[in-house]
C-alpha cells in the first residue's frame, strides 16, 4: 500500500560530499553537503547545491572553483563536524585536526586525510529557491592508492564512503555487492 | 599516497534512479539513471541527467514532467534492463513484467512494484554537453508502508536501495548505521 509523504525529496541512498573552498583572505574552508552528485560525463561534470547563507557559498561564487572530497568511514566525526560549525568565525580544518592542500589545478583547498578528491571549475550556476545549485567541471580526480583495486580502478569496498539518509539524518557505510551494471538485466 | 585518475565524475555513492516518462503516444517508458539526486529543498527539487539521444529525454521535454522510482536490491535485474534496451523499440513495462502507474499529479508513470516514489515537474534544463540536466520539483512523495519505520520515516534498511558505482560499474547495497548527523561531530 503507497503512502503519500508530501513533497519530500527523499532520493536514496544520498552522497556525503565535503565541499573545499578558499575564502576572500585565503582561508582554507569545508563544509559537507548531500545535495549533489554527477551531473554529465561529457565534459565530466559534479553538482553541489547550497543555502545562499553558507559561507562556501559565497567563496565558490567569488573564487569560481570547489573541490569535493569523498570521506570515509573512519572520518564520520569529522565529517560530521564540517557540517555543524561555520567557516565564518571557525578554523574548521584545525579543529578537526585535518590538513588542507592546495589545488594545483583549481582555486580551491582539498582535505589531505580523504582518499579521493575532485578538482572541480565552476562552469554553471542555477537559483533554484533556498539551494544555489553549482556545476563544477572536474579538473582532475585523485584518489589514495589505497582504494585502486587490482583491475586499476576505486573499488567502493576500500574507499567506504558513507551514505546519508534524508529522512531520518543518518550516516550509513556501503552493503555488499549485488550485480553487475548492463549485465544483470540480461536474464531478462 | 594520492594518484590522478583524470578528469573523471568518481562520487560515491551515486544512486539508481528509475526515470517514468509517457512519450507522444501515451506509452509508458522506464529508465535507469545514476547522474542525479537531490538539489533543493525548498522548493522541493531533484534533478536527474539524460543523454540527448535517449527515448526519456524527449518524452521530458514533451510532457514536462517525470517521475523517478527508487528500486530496491530485490529488483536489480529489472532495474538493470531498464537501462539495457529503448523505449523507442521496447515496451520495457511488459518485457520486465512490472506495471506502470499513471500518476494523479504529474503527467508521467511510475513503477508499481518500486517501493519509493516521487512525482516531479520539470522546472528547469540545462544543456551540459553530452547530457541535459532535468530538475524537477517534487510534487509528492509516495513510499510503500513496508519500509516505512515506526517513527514514521523511510527506514533505509527496509527500503534497501541500490548503489551505483562510477569506475567499475557495479551494483552494490546499503550497509550499517554510523552515526547521527548533526550529532556524530559534536563530540569534537
Amino acid at each position: 500500500m503507497m503512502k503519500s509523504l508530501g513533497a519530500k525529496t527523499l532520493i536514496y541512498p544520498a552522497p556525503v560530499l565535503v565541499v573545499g573552498t578558499y575564502d576572500k583572505a585565503g582561508k582554507p574552508n569545508v563544509m559537507t553537503a548531500s545535495w549533489g552528485g554527477i551531473c554529465c560525463s561529457q565534459p565530466p561534470c559534479v553538482t553541489v547545491s547550497l543555502r545562499k547563507v553558507t559561507y562556501s557559498h559565497a567563496n565558490i561564487v567569488e573564487r569560481g572553483a570547489f573541490t569535493i572530497s569523498i570521506p570515509c568511514e573512519k572520518y564520520v566525526r569529522e565529517t560530521d563536524y564540517f557540517g555543524l560549525v561555520t567557516g565564518r568565525t571557525t578554523d574548521k580544518f584545525a579543529g578537526a585536526k585535518l590538513t588542507p592542500v592546495k589545488s594545483k589545478l583549481v582555486d580551491a583547498p582539498y582535505v589531505k586525510e580523504f582518499p579521493l578528491v575532485l578538482e572541480c571549475k565552476l562552469v554553471h550556476v542555477a537559483d533554484l529557491g533556498l539551494h544555489t545549485q553549482f556545476v563544477g567541471e572536474v579538473i582532475d580526480a585523485k584518489a589514495d592508492e589505497s582504494i585502486i583495486g587490482e583491475d586499476g580502478a576505486i573499488d567502493i569496498k576500500r574507499l567506504k564512503p558513507l551514505v546519508f539518509t534524508p529522512d531520518t539524518q543518518d550516516y550509513y557505510g556501503i552493503g555488499t555487492y549485488k550485480g553487475k551494471v548492463f549485465s544483470a538485466g540480461k536474464e531478462i
